[in-house]
């Protein structure tokens, strides 16, 4: 859709800047010479930004500060720090506000319990979810305790942004991939194809609701190529600083281009 | 220094380049293609960085990860943090070794008293250090028990410097300059112009020992033309997350320049 509205304008400018050209004018029209309407940021000013997720986002927050937007301790030592010590500084008069409500272990059941508390009432204008690879694990760590399946993952991710969207009406969407690294002491072998499984319906979501997709997996495999795995992720789950580092550049990659 | 080594090669570079164009000469001499021998890093591949000083160092690091290089949680979620994680994710195959030994509330003297555990022993190739908030506001908030002076910080200060290196050869030091803000509760007009000399004392200390110095007071109050003193540090003192961000930027851009 971008692209058909663009060409027009670039066609014109091309046009205009032929005539010019042929007539050897000294001065530049001023059609040509205004720049295209400034894109709205993904993040707008005085916006509410919350990120969700597991443990990885969680990453040892204080939970004493949770209600203090943007507190270092309260984002804890993760992606979300990253992110916002980079937002922040970046755009210092914007009036941006951070919250992590991260939880270790937590999978699509947990948030959804939890959700009135932890995203509705925060209302935030951008919403950043990382779920998914505890909804796998678990069906491995914990198998006979907790029976979800792909199926499951997908039918409760897909309901509780239903509930978000139709709770936050204009709320702005970040899917982030669940990943798995084929290192360390919790993913091996066994994990693949299934796990896979569950990466598809995050992008299957991300695309029903119109979020924006942030690709973890794929991210941490291109690095790779030059670091090892473990370096950005020791166990192949949880994110080393760098790790998050990278994750955070990605993220803010995605939504620059958003 | 830098300036006699280049002038003589750009004055080289100019003439050959003269030359060439005279001759209308359609390859370029070798030596004129040639790069200035690239610079050696200031942290060089397989450096170990520690960052030492006061509470806004520790930044409420853990200290039960402390003998873990580059653990987030031991980075605490302050400048060190934002300064690993850039470095790490910057450089992943450069096997650089972050510590954190920052501790709230300290000042030069306790720095000396331990300093064979939490620096000589970690052996550093390049050391930052910022200290002397403390040694002044202790000054009038514990008047009576600490009898500091600007005198006994400058005299303390190069002591613990002649130590470090004498006792590690070859290292490479950051003097980081102690900074108060006139905002929030802690800081007020009384502190001045009486602080400003442990600032002048930090930046000798550079000097005399051919530091790299972090300007951080005058960053801030650049920083303040835009956006109140009050976003970067709400107390005056400890740096909020994006102030912690800029502070890490500022320090890079030390590091990169030197």
């Amino acid at each position: 859709m971008n692209q058909n509205k663009h060409n027009p304008r670039r066609q014109f400018l091309k046009s205009t800047a032929a005539a010019a050209i042929g007539a050897a004018a000294l001065t530049i029209p001023a059609q040509a010479k205004a720049k295209p309407a400034k894109k709205e940021p993904f993040i707008r000013k005085n916006a509410t930004i919350l990120l969700q997720g597991d443990s990885i986002t969680d990453a040892g927050r204080n939970r004493k500060r949770g209600d203090i937007a943007n507190d270092p301790r309260h984002l804890g030592t993760g992606y979300a720090f990253n992110i916002a010590a980079r937002l922040l500084s970046d755009r210092p008069n914007d009036n941006l506000k951070f919250f992590n409500r991260g939880n270790s272990g937590w999978k699509v059941p947990q948030l959804a319990d939890s959700w009135d508390r932890n995203c509705i009432a925060i209302k935030p204008d951008v919403l950043s979810i990382m779920i998914g690879v505890n909804d796998y694990w678990h069906t491995v760590a914990f198998g006979r305790k907790f029976k979800g399946t792909v199926k499951t993952y997908e039918r409760d991710y897909r309901a509780l942004l239903k509930r978000t969207v139709k709770e936050l009406p204009g709320i702005k969407l970040l899917i982030c991939e669940p990943y798995a690294l084929r290192c360390g002491k919790h993913v091996n072998d066994s994990w693949f194809p299934t796990f896979d499984q569950y990466r598809a319906v995050s992008k299957k979501m991300a695309d029903e609701f119109g979020a924006l997709f942030v690709p973890f997996q794929s991210m941490f495999e291109k690095a790779s190529k030059d670091t090892p795995l473990d370096f950005w992720a020791r166990d192949g789950i949880h994110p080393s600083g760098p790790g998050a580092q990278l994750m955070a550049l990605e993220w803010l990659k995605v939504v620059n281009a958003g």
